[in-house]
């Protein structure tokens, strides 16, 4: 496939290919750069690369729209410095499968951040982030896993504001509409970081090209977050938002856009973020690989954030149970139950919050619910679980997988203890 | 909103409004034109309205094109006896919310049979339907639910023949392409048969406009059924196929689409096919039909075929357990697993056969499944439960709810006596 290419047009000069990424052995990560960040809203599960998710209050209580400093933070090596007026991403479209990460025969188009923020109009787009490991700890209690062991806050909610993904495609590929059509039903988008990994060259995904092209599915370039430019630890200068699909799929550090007739080869495409059968584990999961397929769409999520398990609330009285839901792929949270007695009684919430985008009407974004109860007893176990617009729900039980993926076993809290006056 | 009007255009001819139905009394409903029915591989629900799942055994080796002669009925009164050449389907456009039957400022089209087999392309779709209620037997076994006590075998799969919704809307609805545009994020696809039931006028349902327009929604009017003309129990001349949705989208005896701003009032549509909160039941269900959201899409599902419960099985050696695995919204099914001691284990089906559609590879046609166990024991419970691609399961205990709908507990089967040579 070719370009028209017109020499005045800076949006889409022709570009030499993108810089290659020589994948660095650990000792060569340079971790000297790293951002400064106030840690005392969260969890650290790593320093290097950093990982660290935010304490489950503050959280809840942050609100719908997650601040920076609350939002859960995934790396997979150092935090790239990137220049943003220098910055270039290069867009291509492969004819044949690609299997690694240079492609000599594609003609590449490029564009700077001054062409994103000035050739193309911007959108709003309000979605919540949540990574394939959330409540990875749940698993890990069952047996060994691969992966951080995250609890349950590696989830955040912001709005991004970018440029819809399908407006560039459609604008600066000179693809025949009908050869698009038919591409859109088979094609992937490969989406690759300028930055280093220890997996990989580089963090690099892949989406489906239906859900880049679908009008309703809402998927940007983003470079600001919640009205504010990227930060470093969230993407600068630009990052992937894929709403609906789980974190990994966001690329941060966007550098390159291809579209191809396979998935990405990408050790977090094909070798990550994967539901390995529960008969899989480090012995034999190089066998399964391949044949287990990767990660999109989130599946039905419902987390308590407080009160928190072995805490003690001060003060008789009613207490305030909060947390949030979510599902994938613009599915709403339709109700959300509380059981106080491990799960054999339910009651409803007494609200969720949960707004769907104005424009596609998709519940991109988490609903976080609220229940007030009488009290609680250091004997209640509480659990929460959630439905979705499909009629999808929790599984009772965590369903161990290696990776420790998309757990989302109906959420428990035990041993709360309310201090009572007369006690 | 009007319509430009060539009367030289048989296919676009200005009609007045479609026939009102008056809604009939019990005792005002005719059976006596009732087709004839091969009923030997069904068991009957009910006679009037006629209502009917087949076997089992007999549906899973009929193979994943179910005839029609296996294929689950399912009605809400008698059959109407509609004259192929005589029958014409509305289609209209409404500006405002529709509350009742009558819409007298809605300027509406027509289309005959003829028409709509010669003007535009006809297209096969292969797809699944499942009835809301399938299952229903295992939340009657909690408590009393209001619906036909159906087993798991309201369930089949045909190739449809007919012609994209889309097509025909984006040619007869002069709507401006920027309205559709806008349209599409908010409206509803209302759909009304031409037959009398016993809850309502009309049997009704609707869907999301965005369903309709989706060119991988892949909702088509079908006059066709595994290459055959419809038979009248299949809802013959002309029934939607809305393909990943519950069977109740799929409206037989079609006579009238009307897009409007609001979802269908039909009974079937606000008082029906809800999963209402397990705490509501018949005492208190009036209240919570408006707060509860109608289905669509429908949840992940599996279900063993063979062997069934207290059967038993002649001959030592292999048994082969088989049955099937569905999901909504076109998400394939990932993996299958069995356990023989009720859960406790499981392990992975042999093979799982699921076709996506060849055009817009989405999953809306079942997976067949299949495991060839050594033997079974008196003792064991054979469960099954599949994962969808979005990571969703199915919960382990039923979920109670008033109507019985959307059950995708884990299906067991206990007391499988297998007679061995030595016995």
């Amino acid at each position: 496939m070719n370009f028209d290419h017109d020499p005045s047009d800076t949006a889409s000069r022709r570009a030499c290919s993108p810089p290659a990424h020589r994948r660095l052995a650990d000792s060569e990560m340079d971790y000297s750069q790293e951002p400064t960040r106030p840690l005392t809203n969260f969890i650290v599960r790593n320093h290097k690369p950093f990982n660290a998710e935010p304490h489950l209050d503050l959280l809840v209580n942050a609100g719908t729209i997650t601040p920076a400093d609350f939002f859960f933070k995934r790396n997979h090596g150092p935090i790239p410095n990137i220049h943003f007026d220098q910055h270039l991403v290069y867009l291509g479209v492969a004819d044949t499968p690609c299997n690694g990460h240079g492609q000599d025969n594609v003609q590449w188009k490029t564009f700077s951040m001054h062409d994103l923020m000035t050739r193309w109009p911007s959108v709003d787009i309000a979605a919540s982030l949540q990574c394939a490991g959330n409540r990875r700890d749940g698993l890990a209690k069952v047996k060994t896993v691969k992966g951080v062991i995250w609890g349950p806050g590696t989830i955040s909610n912001a709005v991004w504001t970018g440029v819809r993904l399908c407006t560039i495609l459609s604008d600066l590929l000179n693809v025949p509409k009908d050869l698009l059509h038919d591409m859109v039903r088979t094609y992937h988008v490969s989406l690759e970081a300028d930055d280093h990994v220890h997996e990989d060259c580089c963090y690099g995904s892949s989406i489906p090209l239906r859900k880049a092209m679908d009008p309703l599915g809402d998927v940007i370039l983003a470079y600001k977050m919640n009205g504010e430019m990227l930060s470093r630890d969230h993407g600068a200068p630009l990052r992937v938002i894929v709403p609906g699909y789980i974190g990994a799929r966001s690329v941060k550090y966007l550098q390159k856009i291809l579209l191809q007739p396979n998935e990405s080869r990408s050790f977090f495409q094909v070798r990550d973020y994967k539901i390995l059968p529960p008969w899989v584990n480090s012995d034999n999961a190089d066998s399964a690989w391949d044949s287990t397929p990767s990660l999109g769409e989130m599946n039905v999520q419902c987390v308590i954030c407080t009160p928190s398990e072995h805490c003690t609330i001060k003060g008789a009285g009613p207490v305030s149970v909060k947390g949030y839901a979510i599902s994938g792929g613009g599915r709403g949270i339709y109700r959300v139950e509380l059981s106080l007695d491990g799960g054999k009684t339910w009651e409803p919430v007494d609200k969720i919050e949960q707004t769907p985008d104005p424009k596609s009407g998709m519940y991109w974004a988490w609903a976080l619910w609220e229940k007030k109860v009488p009290r609680i007893r250091a004997s209640d176990e509480i659990v929460a679980r959630a439905y979705d617009s499909a009629g999808n729900t929790q599984p009772e039980m965590p369903i161990w997988n290696y990776r420790g993926v998309m757990n989302n076993a109906w959420f428990r809290v035990k041993d709360v203890a309310q201090l009572q006056p007369n006690m």
